[in-house]
């Protein structure tokens, strides 16, 4: 029997999603608790990998088992051997040809970024700062030219493990409410760092430090080098894929509700 | 000369505000940097004492000074020697007769609370939690007899070390937004754990498990042991104090518009 479960988790004290020897990982936590709960190994296959210090709102993974259990004993069950900052929200059983990654038709992350003269400090560790205003009109006419598909080698890590680095961008959301910015991108999948990447070279217009036409310069010149430094893991939130609408797999959790500057747009 | 400050901080990591031997609290934590800051000695005193957990959106200390510096160099020069949950946030100088306790006409105080099946885990250590369904309508009903001039006996831990247990309730304001709600608590002081005690209270009445005017009970009893037990710290945020209009303080920090429900009073 396959199983899809919905997960969140902050980020800050691991070294990402994906299990490292050596290193705490947040599927590593979270195999470690399904085993304990199952009484027997469990993997996992997820829907996106997140960096270290990215948090999650809506991570679906999917696993294989034997073990007849009612969904929201999967939940609670596991939840009570994982750590505080990790929770499993949802559980569903799913078609045995369903796959976490595989059917993901997107990607969708936001950022958030506190616009203030002061750092941040109730915050830290889920909001980038920067100390620069920043101008909503420059970075929406430079993240124009992001939109539709692209070679995206200019925002990709070095360490990036993708196959392609052509992705589909199909939307870049913005919106303030008071010091905080909410950035909202939409993929068809992302390279490694890229919406970080990406967050640089906005910040980087939005204040002035570049002009909005630089970032198509970036864009096509294919080269790492040309684009801003990396943005900070600590405002980047993954949430979540979305798949075909009839698997009717949620793509909220809670915590949605959480973050403090609502979607641009609310039909997303 | 005195100044005034307004400090933001996330509690998590501190045995409450006031110093204490052998603990790590953020009283600490902000007269070691300010003392590096100015190179002498410097002592504060706050507007309101948090507990161990809680948060602060805007605590105001002052403090005495013969150093004379811009006040943007005391917020950033004291900031560089903080740890990254606690930060200044303003800095103005104030009438030598300004007492950032005595002074304080009231405080405020909201309380985050998660209402879900499943716990927290991307926002944990920032909510409370309760699985059971909040009826609005009951809640209300039973925090109205809660405003106005009370002996809060019944709200207080057995270490409060205030004068008197009588307050002045100004309001209590409630709202919800998705699985999050807000409380607003404004009071002319709070005893020790008088909000965590209240929330057990509202909480018990609006899951059901007590009758709407069960409180007003309570209240009356001035009995600690009929009150419902105390909330979580997790959840409690510190808005700051208000004093005299006339002495221009700030009321905001830019934090508040972090917290993920607005205030129900867009007045306030």
């Amino acid at each position: 029997m396959r199983l899809a479960l919905g997960i969140s988790y902050r980020g800050s004290a691991y070294h990402g999603w994906q299990s490292q020897a050596g290193l705490r990982t947040v599927q590593d936590e979270l195999e470690r608790a399904l085993a304990i709960f199952a009484a027997q190994p469990v993997r996992t296959v997820c829907s996106g990998r997140t960096d270290t210090g990215v948090h999650a709102v809506n991570q679906v993974v999917h696993l294989d088992t034997g073990l007849q259990r009612a969904d929201f004993s999967w939940v609670r069950g596991t939840n009570t051997f994982l750590p505080a900052d990790i929770a499993v929200q949802w559980c569903q059983p799913v078609q045995d040809d369903f796959h976490a990654r595989y059917l993901a038709r997107s990607r969708r992350y936001a950022y958030l970024l506190r616009e203030a003269a002061v750092r941040p400090a109730l915050e830290q560790g889920l909001v980038g700062w920067t100390f620069r205003p920043l101008n909503e009109a420059n970075m929406r006419s430079a993240a124009a030219c992001l939109i539709g598909e692209h070679d995206f080698s200019a925002f990709r890590a070095a360490e990036c493990q993708a196959l392609s680095p052509v992705k589909f961008m199909h939307r870049i959301g913005m919106r303030r409410h008071g010091a905080y910015w909410r950035f909202d991108f939409e993929a068809s999948a992302f390279l490694h760092h890229m919406v970080r990447n990406l967050m640089g070279c906005l910040v980087a217009v939005g204040s002035g430090v570049r002009p909005a036409d630089w970032l198509a310069e970036v864009l096509a010149s294919r080269s790492r080098q040309k684009a801003a430094p990396t943005f900070a893991a600590d405002g980047l939130y993954f949430l979540g894929p979305r798949y075909d609408a009839h698997l009717e797999l949620p793509t909220h959790t809670a915590a949605c509700d959480w973050l403090p500057v609502a979607d641009s747009d609310p039909l997303r």
